[in-house]
């Protein structure tokens, strides 16, 4: 987790989807998914040197330290590649909140016959957090 | 699970990311995600209408019934989707391996500081399955 990667033979191909691969984050205590965020090779590059998730903000444009303003980083534990190369599973300890609406997992949602159910808790107050 | 969705009040919102909406497939029962692959609109109505995952192929530009081929179906149990609406997360029973390459998951190698190491074991010759 301390080397930074040096081609595609150790890590994700970033000559895939523009540059951009989409990044998954699941809790590795109880294998909760969390969020999908994405990631350019920097941020890959800087989350293998810092050991936290850095995602790259397509709104923003610029790369995002998870937790930069909130305070709710994530820790990386460990991390997987798919057999294409072009998707990244981070698994993670995630402290606080992984998502600004101030729920534990950002797919707090469960599509039903009836629209959208919300399905679980909300940990904080977004309020609180993101002024 | 039976009812196509009429809007974006009950599911994704397909008019973000050019209508092409990352898909994670996760284990229902020991959590496991298994893989990621992407919906369009006719591909997450196809997936409500059947109860089986539907995604989008990218490569060959049409709707993919997962297990078409191998068999490998996905029964689809729950529908979750994330805070912005633009990425889908399924529940779902996994028949046989979701990976093209016999794994159980696509994502069955760790990148370490030492190369990418496989950390799970095969379930299936793919030679078995793809002709």
């Amino acid at each position: 987790m301390n080397s930074e990667p040096k081609n595609t033979e150790i890590g994700p191909d970033f000559t895939k989807n523009g540059g951009l691969l989409p990044a998954i984050a699941q809790d590795i205590e109880n294998g909760e998914v969390l969020m999908l965020a994405y990631m350019n090779e920097a941020a890959f590059q800087e989350t293998c040197r810092t050991g936290t998730a850095v995602y790259f903000s397509r709104s923003r444009g610029k790369l995002w330290h998870k937790g930069e303003q909130s305070g709710h980083h994530q820790t990386v534990e460990k991390i997987l590649i798919d057999c294409d190369q072009d998707t990244i599973l981070l698994r993670v300890r995630q402290h606080g909140a992984a998502c600004h609406e101030g729920y534990r997992s950002c797919f707090f949602r469960e599509c039903t016959d009836e629209g959208l159910q919300v399905v679980s808790d909300r940990l904080i107050n977004p309020e609180d957090v993101y002024r």
